[in-house]
């Protein structure tokens, strides 16, 4: 196959974590006969500077031609405080407005091997194996009216029923190809978005007779994402909570820098980013951790290129390396053998270049 | 002094931790010289039951009559299916509403005899310490419109500058009692309401000068409350984010069955309650914790009768009895003696009755 992939590495260690995944890609291509174009475009902070916008015209006509994106990261002090117009962040929540990125999937699952750079109990998370399918594009982030004056502020949290029920869709058909339960996550006590939420997925649940349903309050979502989060499968909630949930159980296993997400639409085009941020404090120092790149490269394929044989091979060399016992830096503990990004994507592409 | 306690029992095991609570009261009364008058009223299901009404009209009056109250648990599986005005949780929200109760303090607490019952790891969560302040009658809780049709859902969240004013004053305060640390939790790079927020804390700060602050997105602060939770003094954010931040950090320490909480206004007026709910599947039995309504009792002495000594000593007292190795049967490890509801009050005051 031919594809065409947008590469935006935004800022701190973007470039260098795109570039693993991108090398990685081309391995991909030579092992299973593809053709993989990558052309580069600006966004964050790095396209503040050259264009003063943080999505620039020239990176959406970018996408556009593209068949899928693959981000790095964005933000930093630079840019901190700049009117929020001017902020990184605000190229992200475009792109993802702009292109209908309704979806954020964000898987977390134990890494054996890595157990011991979690701050949960090794019994408590061996076993966590879960996504979080965050609705992206609604809700209290995108909701009018949202304005402030001196004395008062106001943001509103709008959802139509088309936007909960291609979001909760996405949850059944995940689930499906996992372990089969849904756990829907609202305030339906309390807000009325929520009582909509909640009324979508009784509906939905019917046309998947065989995929467990479970409703959950946000705030004991919270509690449980801690103390059980072995029994999470698919977990499925609006943006906002979303936004936090996701964070939340980024930090369970151990292993943020090793997170991968992917954020779709129905026709399979999407964008591809590590859920790391841009580590300005490491940048530039060859010492990131690429895997959450690389494994987002990896979803990459799954989703948009349907490419499964592919995405399998990078994420079978990944767990390679990591049983070999190959770290980098970032993954504290006590380890005597730490790589370079690089080095550590060499070993990768050794695994994958058979 | 003389005081009047209404005490709100409502469902599941409030009857019996509150009973524990004001057996504990009686001492301190007895020892300290005090009289406290304890008048009963409906909250939650019972009330909905009694008076098709989870905030009846006596049950205001009592309130309005009395210088604190004391709650126990309301809800339960029985009410679950009801209309949402006849949900006992609303009880909670118009008691919060009508006495405009909008400050709501969290202490969590490592108990270094208890944390082998946390999911995280001793050395994580050994020195927590922290107090969650959330706003408790504002945002998207309370804010108009909130409505719902077939095809779409609105909830607003409002906050004008008065309502966050009062909210960040109170924990500039208690930072001043504490460890002199208050981190602000907003999403200020995306909400107006959030960046409202934000500038009355850079305002604010300006009166504590001895008060260390710092602002975290409410993302990360889900995860720093995992990976540092001891790094947090003071924690002071809106209505819904305190919801899921409070909730969350009430795990951490393994100890949820032992926390309380204040809900408070500016007059000194308060509602104490145990954060944990009202555990219909224990109740009755009499082995339900009464830690957390004991020292809700506790926080009731301090905060709204200013009885610091009496306060500190009921604290006191609960500490001794862990120590001694006392606990009751919903602290897993391996313990070998376990008391009941009574047993372990029996001891707490035993303590107190010198
Ligand atoms: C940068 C910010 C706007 C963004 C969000 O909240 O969506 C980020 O936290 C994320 O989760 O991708
Ligand atoms: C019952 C519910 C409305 C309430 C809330 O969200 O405020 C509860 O979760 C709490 O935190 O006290």
């Amino acid at each position: 196959m031919e594809k065409r992939v947008a590469v935006l590495q935004g800022d701190g260690i973007g470039p260098e974590v795109t570039e693993a995944a991108v090398r990685v890609l081309e391995v991909v291509a030579r092992r299973f006969n593809h053709t993989f174009h990558f052309n580069y475009g600006s966004i964050g902070g790095e396209a503040i500077d050259k264009f003063n916008n943080p999505l620039p015209e020239e990176t959406i006509a970018l996408c556009e031609s593209s068949d899928a994106v693959l981000l790095g990261a964005v933000g930093g002090p630079k840019w901190d405080q700049n009117p929020s117009d001017l902020r990184p962040e605000k190229g992200l929540l475009a792109i993802r407005k702009h292109f209908d990125l309704f979806a954020n999937l964000r898987p977390v699952k134990a890494v054996p091997s890595l157990l011991h750079a979690s701050p949960l109990k090794e019994e408590v998370v061996r076993d966590v194996d879960m996504v979080i399918v965050r609705e992206l594009t609604g809700g209290l982030y995108f909701g009018q009216p949202s304005r402030k004056t001196e004395s008062t502020a106001v943001d509103t949290l709008v959802y139509t029923r088309e936007e909960i029920e291609r979001i909760v869709d996405k949850a059944f058909e995940l689930a499906r190809l996992r372990k089969g339960k849904v756990t829907s996550v609202d305030k339906a006590n309390v807000l009325q978005s929520s009582k909509l939420w909640r009324e979508v997925v009784e509906e939905k649940r019917k046309s998947y007779p065989d995929i467990e349903v479970e409703h959950q309050l946000v705030d004991s979502a919270a509690m449980k994402l801690i103390t059980n989060p072995a029994a999470f499968d698919v977990v499925v909630t609006e943006n906002m909570f979303g936004d936090i949930l996701s964070d939340e159980a980024s930090v369970i296993t151990g292993s943020l820098g090793l997170l991968p997400s992917a954020s779709v639409r129905s026709d399979g085009f999407g964008l591809y980013e590590p859920v790391h941020g841009s580590a300005p404090d490491v940048a530039g120092k060859g010492v990131a951790n690429p895997v959450a790149a690389i494994l987002s490269a990896a979803m990459m394929l799954r989703y948009s290129f349907g490419m499964e044989t592919e995405a399998a091979a990078i994420e079978k060399a990944v767990n390679t390396v990591f049983e070999e016992g190959h770290f980098t830096a970032d993954l504290k503990g006590e380890l005597d053998r730490f790589h370079s990004t690089k080095e550590w994507t060499d070993k990768v592409i050794n695994e994958l270049d058979l």
